[in-house]
């Protein structure tokens, strides 16, 4: 049934967390959300290369064996279990440590998973989604910008606030005003031709959809994409807005603010070879 | 024995947390940690009044009462085990929720406290420290500055830094270069026989020892103090240099990278303050 979830906690199925735990105390951690299609797990190269980008920033000795174990255990209970689609968070802790900011010298991390069932398969992209702007904004942190750590009180209060709004989604601006994303997901839009999305160096999430759009479906389609600075007044004067996630893949904006979109033709198009790739 | 630990999870004394929760998942929580001389709690009310502009900012239901419970029960463990000062940390979590960042409506949020022993009495202000310069900045997010949340990623990698480099702590900078405090404490300078302290409305932590030096104890003696953006140079050529924390109270500082200072005598003085307000 869609929504049932198993959790493991270092390679055991379980659902508490050993304390103290620095995940916990200061965020110290990372985490990735990848889409299992049956018992196979999507892009999965491209979570771990953003998680190994994430260790080497925040000092961490090396997960990946301990991660991929939990994926392979997920996957194989995704499979069992007969979910057709479902949500696998990986959550990586810098475990145990005594009292105070500093991590020990030697950090035993620790991996938790939380796989979700998403039910059916999602057989058409997502309806176009109406987005607000979000009142909170992104600090500039060009330390932690682009890794998916645990520290994500900025989108918290944001997804709040557009919740509470009944919207679907809110583009988020970064300390200066300019155009970054969306809570959950990166932003694209069209204009002359051309797709343009926000650099993720100062601050944002890389996305690993984000990633396939710039390198791999957008030059399918001959398009030429830009990671640039995006002003409002570029996004309102786009021909086209969406925005990509690991879950959904790519979705449509149909608006933002007073500001409405008829044609999703590009993201339609790229949406085609997003799931022509699943099939 | 100093270091000894008790954990409580919702008034349970106990080491494990149910998952999933969302102070692991985003950092969404709040904490706060206090020091205990015996079974007496030091400076509740300033402690509570930060957590109540925390919940306020993350809009947490009302949790003081269950806060209070705790604190309560953690004291009376202290005098208990006749620990002679402990360092009792609450965590307030938002708790359980579904998949994604958006919080559920009604959220229940989780108390966790650990409580550590120790050890005897500081009869004596702590020697005077050696500070660094961190790499990592704090990044400007008024909508977070001052309270003490979850996301602590950046003194976490400060705090890293300056443990490897052998030294006692490390000078904070904004992302502009303003002097703003250390990983763990508010700092001051003294300059032209006026107390100088950098301001946390846009990032840093608005610190209990911090608001008792500005309202109580400087006042006490006589001394303006200004909460002003400091810079480099402004802390280099200072006659006096100190920070201030709940657990220490307050720490002279004995060098900033090449730079020395001999005189402590406001941090003295101010520190006997404190320690006739502990009598």
């Amino acid at each position: 049934m869609a929504g049932e979830t198993v959790l493991w906690v270092d390679g055991t199925q379980g659902s508490v967390l050993p304390l103290p735990d620095r995940g916990l105390d200061f965020g110290d951690g990372l985490f990735e959300t990848l889409l299992l299609q049956g018992s196979r797990a999507l892009h999965v190269e491209l979570h771990l290369a953003r998680l190994r980008r994430g260790c080497s920033t925040l000092g961490f000795p090396e997960c990946e064996l301990a991660v991929l174990g939990q994926l392979r255990q997920a996957a194989a209970a995704a499979g069992e279990r007969g979910w057709p689609w479902s949500a696998l968070r990986i959550t990586l802790s810098r475990g145990a440590g005594p009292r105070g900011y500093a991590p020990p010298a030697e950090p035993v991390p620790r991996v938790i998973a939380r796989l979700t069932n998403l039910g059916e398969a999602p057989s058409a992209m997502a309806k176009p989604a109406a987005l607000g702007l979000a009142t909170v904004r992104w600090a500039l942190q060009p330390a932690l910008a682009g890794i998916k750590h645990l520290n994500r009180l900025e989108q918290v209060l944001a997804a709040r606030e557009y919740r509470e709004s009944g919207l679907d989604e809110a583009v988020m601006l970064d300390q200066q005003g300019a155009v970054v994303s969306v809570v959950a997901g990166n932003l694209f839009i069209v204009r002359g031709g051309e797709l343009l999305t926000a650099p993720v160096d100062a601050c944002g999430i890389a996305g690993t959809r984000r990633e396939l759009v710039m390198r791999r479906w957008a030059p399918a389609l001959g398009l030429v994409v830009r990671e640039q600075t995006l002003t409002i007044d570029q996004l309102e004067s786009a021909s086209e807005v969406f925005y990509s996630n690991s879950l959904m893949g790519l979705r449509p904006v149909a608006r933002y603010r007073q500001r409405c979109w008829e044609s999703h033709s590009t993201c339609e198009a790229l949406y085609r070879l997003y799931q022509g790739e699943l099939a």
